[in-house]
């Protein structure tokens, strides 16, 4: 976070290729920085959509390998949503949130609350019978991803990996966390002194989410998506065991069981 | 949003003088970045916190002329904040959305749900004994900066007025857009075929919000706060109509009431 009045960059990377299962997404990623003449910078965070993390992960489900059980049928019918849908979205799920006509929410096994457990069926494969997961572990897919950038380029960075997601009280969806490493996702600015010298109470950023709607400006939603983001000229601390979990707001402190 | 890979810039213009009731904020912003050899370009989005636009539009209140009436007692016994502090927080609100120990969280007479209808006792007035509110119609006051902004510039700029808001499923606070002007606040981008040909079910997206969340991590939340930041390089649809407004998710549609 600035404190200086500076500048950031957001550096969209074009050129990386879709993704395919057991692709090295930091090799890919460090050809289409070349090709670009694009390099890492120390401190530098990439933003990665879970996309691709998710289609290197393999992460695809045949829509017509599922068999709903009556728990998906019977949520299928109550949401109008295909029951062979409905059985890949609670399999990803810890809980159900919310059901109505064409929502189903749910607390994702994750821990965050979002619509269809994250599941993805656009910009995947053709053909339309695909279901994309989020990643296992996107924690760990930012862990390992950064290690292995941090080695190519001998720098320090931080990941983020994004997702879009709705949100209950506000229309439009937004870029979110859903896995970091390197930085604190959540960055407590508690007890700092204000420009009037008192304490700030409560200040406790979203700083992943920050980062992670801010890429969602320059990757785009559509047919010509970026899905890495260099973001450029944040001062922030390193911080080698926060994750993206730590957003997750623990059910004893959701308001809106 | 950018579809090309390209740069956008997040440039946090320093030298912005403590805000008093009555100040013009383009003319003070106007000076500050011609201070740091800075300019408006076609297509900037200019993102000022509400904090010093309520600043400017003189939204105190003083905590000791409040008189709390018997709901506003009730529910400082149930959330154990101060009765006046609470008062306040009713007055600018719609309807009361949860009280817990330590939490109140309204919809705010603007539309949104937030956590003490946005008021601010951080980063104002020396004493403590001052409240500021939200601007009274922070699209009206995005249109206006954005009229002044434009005319003295002889530029199309978007303007977006942002506070930091906590979520009911996620830990820390996020940049949110509270007032809006010359840019689509949702961007609806549904219809547009995805990488494989297929049309974008539900891709709305709250760019506005995104913004507001991107300039977030530049103005940071503390002792050398920059309320103003200037964001550069997007491609977006000049939207004479739009403002924040149109993020609020009617109660209809709210899946959490």
């Amino acid at each position: 976070m600035r404190r200086d009045g500076g500048r950031v960059e957001l550096i969209g990377v074009p050129g990386i290729p879709l993704i395919q299962t057991g692709d090295d997404l930091a090799e890919l990623i460090a050809q289409a920085l070349q090709a670009n003449d694009l390099t890492l910078l120390d401190g530098d965070v990439m933003a990665v959509t879970s996309k691709i993390v998710s289609k290197s992960e393999g992460r695809w489900v045949d829509l017509d390998s599922v068999m709903p059980d009556d728990e998906a049928l019977r949520i299928a019918a109550q949401c109008g949503k295909d029951p062979r849908e409905v059985a890949i979205i609670l399999s990803e799920a810890e809980s159900v949130s919310r059901v109505r006509q064409g929502v189903l929410i749910v607390r994702h096994r994750l821990g965050f609350v979002c619509a269809n457990a994250g599941i993805d069926h656009s910009n995947t494969r053709p053909g339309g019978q695909w279901r994309l997961l989020l990643p296992v572990d996107p924690d760990a897919s930012a862990r390992g991803l950064r290690q292995n950038l941090e080695r190519r380029f001998e720098i320090k960075i931080g990941v983020v990996i994004s997702d879009s997601h709705g949100r209950p009280f506000r229309m439009g969806t937004v870029g979110v966390a859903v896995g970091s490493a390197g930085l604190p996702a959540r960055w407590d600015l508690r007890g700092k002194p204000d420009l009037c010298g008192a304490r700030l109470q409560i200040t406790e950023v979203g700083f992943a989410d920050e980062l992670a709607a801010a890429a969602g400006l320059v990757s785009g939603q559509s047919d010509e998506g970026i899905p890495v983001v260099i973001i450029r000229g944040l001062a922030y601390p390193v911080d080698e065991s926060a994750g993206a979990a730590d957003l997750v707001r623990p059910p004893d402190l959701d308001l809106y069981r």
